[in-house]
């Protein structure tokens, strides 16, 4: 029986979500856009599973834009944003540095077309203070695009205060709350957030279907043209199936997350007790603010996909870094902005649980990290010259 | 117990594709990006799936570029042609005006950023010729996009000879071939297609995936940026239980292509043959060039809606034209281009036949609409005015 603690990557279905998605298939199969009563059927189940997903986020129905994922979602925001702001001569955008590469590439795509785009340095727990929003909003900024909690570390950043200040400046402001919603509590009115990218994967939901909220009043272009579907702010048949699935997956994770998170938070912090008494290692990422299921640690003098590879031949799924780059070589762009050197940036191991996760698994997990990372630098002539005294350790 | 004829605007998935889906759920779960074994799992399942859906095209797996659905492929592939286009000084685009929304929306984003759109003049029976696209073609065109068959009237456009014909002139070629797909042999390399888009909830998969297919060598720019899946023309985690489904779907809808087709046929001579014998109807698109399943009639002095929504009270799901459309009150787009006068074009109906229809469900739509626009005539002000000589008639 596997490990699997890659669950900022993607996760397993739950259960109902899968239920959920089931009748989809050959009984509510209709085009929501038909005006037949198979299709109608479709459509009720639709506005069903969108006031459900809205109830969940605190907002109205109408608010939900349906799109294919978190990349989408975000894509569209950032894209459409832009095209907004620039009709009003406005082409500045703030971010930060540890954004997820579907925020990151956007924000590059803009540039090239003329955007100038600032990133807020983060501190070395990846953290940006709304004082820094502050200071670098200027009278052409278009948008400020911060997310909720980072995939690789952790971290949880100030999003309503953030938000809040965008309010009051009159600027838009955008995150991609894609590994904190149906995790951490999220309330788009309380915390009167104007744009909200998340994909349902990330909560025991399906793959291939996400959701850009937008307050009603911000104004969203679309990026797929076509029919008129989601108030033509999204063209393209909606995946109902993948849709419903989605709402169970949240309702769900709404519904539990105060047992969830008291259960996960035990788990994590037995986890990073456990690893961080393996000599020379960190724990990466806040120590407080903090996504209950995350642990990310680096472990001076190894190989981070060495470990991950080592790790797997034991049946313990884990990552050493953002599932979507983790063919590229380079290393992770999250761990260099907080400010860790290329050698500690490739040492690190991510472990993200879930409530499905047991106290059982994470001994096993303990023993075999601490067993192959000692193992590892037994072979590693980088750190046996550390251990006579070549060269300095970076970590105690 | 419904008959369901409204395939064109999607169908109920097969057996064989929901079977192939399920495992998707909560086994072969992972992220194809992970490095780890259960990422691997997904990834190797997501190869096949690829490499099967490339033998159904007739093309390497490497030009597939999943996406969720036809809208996504059609934009993506217009608004990537114009971008790369327009680096060369490139700014003509020439298509037809019976493309679906997809690609007519896509094309006026373009249209609004200085992109001259040409679009052919199609006869009578929806077709346009290759000789028109060849006398079209100007030194700083794109593009030309032209739908493989139209969703409404289902005429088959001569795609093989105006793909060959760009080849020849340098020009590149896209195809919506969303209801072509799984229908009538397509194969891309024979056909030297360059750049073809479809949907597998047209042809007994699921909703939420399709594919841009992108020849070797034809360069495509990203419409959702972030991570680097499908060789970085495409981000976002891969919908594998979807593209799974598409999968099995296209092999089953491609394996039976010949016999499904004789059967469909079979099925569309005689609901033509039943529906013509009402008086005051004509056939919409061609006889000969035609989708098996489609059969597009105008009953002149009815209302296609009401007509549609007294037949659905009768248990059969039929369609007046697109249902991406279907809640706007314009008459089609594509009837008016194949010059049907406003009136004719409102009293359309669309009924899109598959290969589970039977002979008695045939028999019962033709009585069943025979009598509903018998019905629907003796109430119409406007039809009594016309048996009663004050009006002409336009169709026979």
């Amino acid at each position: 029986m596997k490990i699997y603690v890659d669950n900022a990557a993607t996760t397993k279905m739950s259960p109902a979500a899968i239920q959920a998605m089931l009748p989809c298939f050959d009984l509510i199969y209709g085009n929501p856009s038909s005006l037949h009563s198979v299709g109608q059927q479709a459509a009720e189940a639709l506005y069903e599973a969108r006031t459900q997903i809205a109830a969940c986020l605190g907002c109205h129905p109408k608010e939900i834009i349906f799109t294919s994922g978190g990349s989408e979602a975000d894509n569209q925001a950032i894209l459409s944003a832009a095209k907004i702001g620039s009709r009003k001569g406005k082409k500045h955008i703030l971010s930060t540095p540890i954004e997820h590469h579907a925020v990151l590439h956007a924000l590059q795509k803009l540039q090239k077309e003329g955007f100038s785009v600032e990133y807020l340095p983060v501190n070395n727990l990846g953290e940006v203070t709304p004082e820094q929003v502050a200071d670098a909003i200027r009278p052409d900024t278009a948008l400020v695009t911060v997310m909720y909690a980072n995939n690789e570390i952790g971290t949880i950043l100030p999003i309503p205060e953030i938000s809040r200040l965008c309010r009051e400046r009159q600027v838009l402001f955008h995150t991609d709350a894609v590994q904190a919603v149906g995790h951490i509590p999220i309330h788009v009115k309380q915390q009167e957030i104007p744009l909200l990218s998340l994909s349902a994967h990330k909560f025991h939901g399906p793959k291939g279907t996400g959701v850009l909220y937008a307050q009603k009043g911000t104004p969203v272009a679309s990026l797929i043209e076509g029919g008129g579907q989601e108030g033509g702010r999204r063209a393209g048949t909606e995946n109902v199936p993948a849709i419903l699935g989605m709402a169970a997956a949240l309702k769900e994770a709404c519904l539990h997350m105060e047992e969830n998170s008291t259960k996960v938070t035990a788990l994590q912090s037995r986890l990073m007790e456990g690893l961080l008494q393996i000599p020379h290692s960190a724990l990466n990422g806040s120590p407080t603010h903090r996504l209950p299921g995350n642990v990310n640690i680096c472990f001076e003098g190894i190989d981070g996909e060495r470990l991950l590879l080592a790790l797997d031949q034991q049946g313990i799924c884990a990552s050493a870094g953002s599932a979507c780059t983790s063919s590229s070589a380079d290393p992770s762009h999250v761990l260099r902005a907080i400010g860790l050197p290329r050698e500690l940036a490739r040492a690190s191991l991510r472990i993200s649980l879930c409530e499905t996760n047991t106290a059982e698994e994470v001994e096993t997990i303990i023993h075999a990290v601490t067993q192959t990372v000692a193992s590892l630098r037994s072979c590693s002539p980088l750190w046996n010259d550390k251990v006579e005294g070549r060269k300095p350790f970076l970590l105690k």
